[in-house]
């Protein structure tokens, strides 16, 4: 006796989720099949729609259903700063706070080298070639204020630099070791504010 | 500034899943986008498939692709004992101790009042009319041994004892609070060996 495979191959690819294990993926598709055959059929869908729809945005690298994400589709915003950020996520709570009008960059990752997520996991050179269009006039880098994140805006910076631009970083408003997505928008409008030049 | 629609859509629709908040959706969606395409793709393919194919055994209950299960389709298993068990979990951690030769009735749930799951949520009826067809002469009953088990078990003797039917409960082989998914093969056989009549 064993399950049948139609259970057991939905059961496979829940773990494709990021925390999810055999005994959660169990009890997920428990979950679905006996309490909420809606729920799977509108996942389903969500899926099958998402994987057709979402790219990424040309020019920031975003998730995008069009070429061009709203931001960099605004001729209204200025052209001359370009902001730095981990994931989506952090664009959306920056742009929560409307404290910035410019441009952004998402890198989609950050290093890690302790994950063997180097420079060429995430995706620099495009950053820089976005960069160096002639019109940016400073990078600000705005990613985590984790171990990870000032890896990553140290590496950016540098690159930069090398390229002749001018980088600032966002302040260290919020706590050590936190995380954009987890700050109260006045945190990190303060953060934004103080911007400091990197030397 | 909001996510695009698609991405909206893919987060909420990944908080169906049990134990999935606002920030695993949106961590689940973009691990799947950026990093797993085609688990994404193969898990809405899973999900439609077992939508589709999956139902419940007309005798038993628990989840098969065809109307009888391999367990109840199978003339060689003894027709005269009825083994109850919560969840298709449970038969399958029973079958793997080989020591038990019977039928099965999966519940798909238990009792749980703090949780307003009642009789007429388990479907209870069902299992009567199941247990009186006068071929069944013993039930044990395999609930697990937590509060919620126990209640089960002590409703299911009752009502099956009205009906004149020999009742039985797997032997309290196993920790107190235990559940059978997590116990060693060798405990829960030893449990069913033992199990008591329901005075
Ligand atoms: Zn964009
Ligand atoms: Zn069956």
């Amino acid at each position: 006796m064993k399950n049948p495979p139609s259970l057991d191959q939905l059961i496979a690819a829940l773990k494709v989720l990021p925390g999810v294990g055999p005994k959660s993926a169990q009890r997920m598709a428990f979950h679905l099949l006996q309490k909420d055959r809606g729920g799977a059929d509108k996942l389903a869908r969500a899926l099958d729609h998402a994987l057709l729809n979402l790219r990424h945005c040309q020019r920031c690298h975003t998730f995008s259903e069009s070429p061009l994400c709203n931001v960099c589709a605004d001729a209204e915003r200025r052209q001359d700063l370009l902001c730095v950020v981990e994931m989506p996520a952090d664009l959306l709570m920056l742009e929560q706070t409307r404290c910035y009008d410019g441009l952004y960059f998402v890198l989609m990752g950050r290093l890690s080298p302790m994950d063997g997520i180097g420079p060429k996991d995430i995706d620099l050179e495009k950053l820089i070639a976005r960069a160096v269009d002639g019109v940016v006039q400073e990078v600000i880098i705005a990613t985590n204020f984790t171990a990870e994140g000032e890896v990553t805006a140290h590496l950016i910076s540098e690159m930069l630099q090398a390229h002749g631009l001018r980088v600032s970083r966002i302040a260290r408003g919020m706590p050590v070791g936190g995380e954009l997505e987890n700050v109260d928008p006045g945190t990190l409008a303060q953060a934004m504010y103080e911007r400091r030049s990197v030397s």
